[in-house]
């Protein structure tokens, strides 16, 4: 039912195009190998040697050499590389995308990835931002998985200038490929993600910088598990930052205020303040651990 | 060889008293009766329902009703329950206790609680102070464990004023019952351990205190394991912030002055500094996670 429900709307691509094959890139051409086996899907990397490995695992129906012919016949074209690479990758291809042709990515931040696909794609094009939350430490063609994104949320984000019949298309791609999708405008997923993704990683990095190397060997398991996130790649992050700058900023003074607000009390050798802030994160962190059961995301 | 090494020094030891019947407290003497065969493991409560339960459950040889009397024939005194009762507990047993006996903590911070002994305890008392890296989310005289401290790392910490052979023998009373000893000077224990545990409890809380619920519902692992150790008792940590506030203090001004930096390169679109400090970071925990590993502290 849930299938034949989809296929109404999704029987009009006959070409997906993957540009990036890492393992998010190459498990997409998996996933869409596997869910539509009428639509072809195709894959691009700028190196030849990923797209020898990928070819070699036969990741996708097809891998082109030329970024241009690989988006040439595309009904969706979908980036898969890291941010930094987008506002040159829409402009590169924008010659040479169908009329109606639809453009998602996978990005971590979704307002700025708007912008640019606003500025650089022509108007016959549809743009909507997607972010899938799959992935793994391990990065590379090579860990593919057809089942990726299985059960993962993938948050559809729209603006105004969003094309409806486009949204719904790419919202209905990511639940046949096993997503659970949320909507949400791009300044809130933004806003969100900073507060839940952006702002713990520069917490984990700033933990780290602040330690002493000698000093860190005695840390026993709070400290690696607060840190964890900072063993994220470095220019993953970088992007990141830099296109989702001013929440992560406002983000980093919520955290520098909460900080005073425990170093004030602290001064004032206030008992019973710096109890109940410890109080209330541990409060509030429990209802989020009773929320996450009651999702089933925790087992 | 290990175990006749230890009697050595401990054979003088004929009855060790633990005070606070938790899961530490429970665990030790169990510990006790376990390793020490020849020794009388006295326990006490002030709750009779603790103490009903620990009589219960036998975790000691004795479980005793007033405090004094437990620790009247004690050669070793081990205090066991919450850092902010120390003070009280060293006054209350000060005219109880033997000419000789020496007296112990398991308390997460050091150099205050060596100050409340000097102060409280009378000279022919010797203090010694003992950090036992072990324990459980768990907590109660019901939840004990004969293994508990088993392979734990306990720290001994010493002053000037310490008593060289009661510190020998409080080493050698942590070995004995499994653990792996390290020697430090309470001033940088406290240190230390407000860099790599305290400091973490606190950016945790911050973290958490900072972050909107609502918001809070999209949070994945990375959040959830940054924000893990908020959800720690709000008393036992308030009772460690109170005893270890400038090492405490001091901490979070780095954390903050670490989280500027981050800010500063952010406000000034700085891609390489946030690069160079999101990468520093990460090698910087790596090289963590590889001494834990070397260490057979993670597999």
């Amino acid at each position: 039912m849930l299938i034949i429900c989809k296929v109404l709307v999704l029987n009009e691509l006959k070409q997906i195009t993957v540009l990036g094959m890492g393992i998010l890139g190459g498990s997409l051409t998996l996933a869409i190998k596997q869910r539509f086996p009428n639509v072809k899907a195709v894959g691009y990397s700028h190196r030849e040697s990923t797209r020898e490995k990928a070819r070699g695992m036969n990741v996708a129906d097809e891998i082109l050499d030329d970024q241009c012919e690989s988006v040439a016949e595309a009904d969706m074209v979908i980036l898969a590389t890291p941010i930094r690479t987008f506002e040159g990758i829409f402009k590169e291809i924008s010659g040479a995308l169908k009329p109606g042709c639809i453009v998602t990515d996978v990005g971590s931040t979704k307002a700025k990835i708007g912008e640019w696909a606003a500025e650089m794609l022509p108007d016959n094009v549809r743009y909507v931002g997607s972010h899938p939350i799959a992935g793994s430490e391990k990065n590379g063609v090579e860990f593919s998985r057809d089942d990726l994104f299985y059960e993962a949320l993938c948050i559809v984000t729209k603006t105004e200038q969003t094309n409806e019949k486009a949204f719904k298309t790419v919202r209905e791609f990511w639940e046949a490929i096993g997503c659970s999708v949320l909507e949400l405008n791009s300044s809130d997923h933004d806003r969100i993600f900073a507060n839940v993704s952006h702002i713990p990683h520069m917490v984990a990095a700033a933990l780290i910088n602040s330690t002493d190397f000698e000093e860190m060997k005695f840390a026993g398991r709070g400290f690696l598990d607060t840190s964890r996130i900072a063993s994220g790649p470095a220019n993953i992050w970088t992007d990141i930052v830099m296109t989702n700058s001013q929440n992560i900023s406002a983000g980093i003074d919520e955290v520098i205020g909460k900080l005073g607000e425990l170093k004030d009390a602290i001064a004032g050798r206030d008992n019973e303040r710096i109890m109940k802030l410890l109080d209330a994160a541990r409060n509030k962190r429990n209802e989020l651990i009773k929320f996450k059961l009651e999702q089933k995301e925790l087992i």
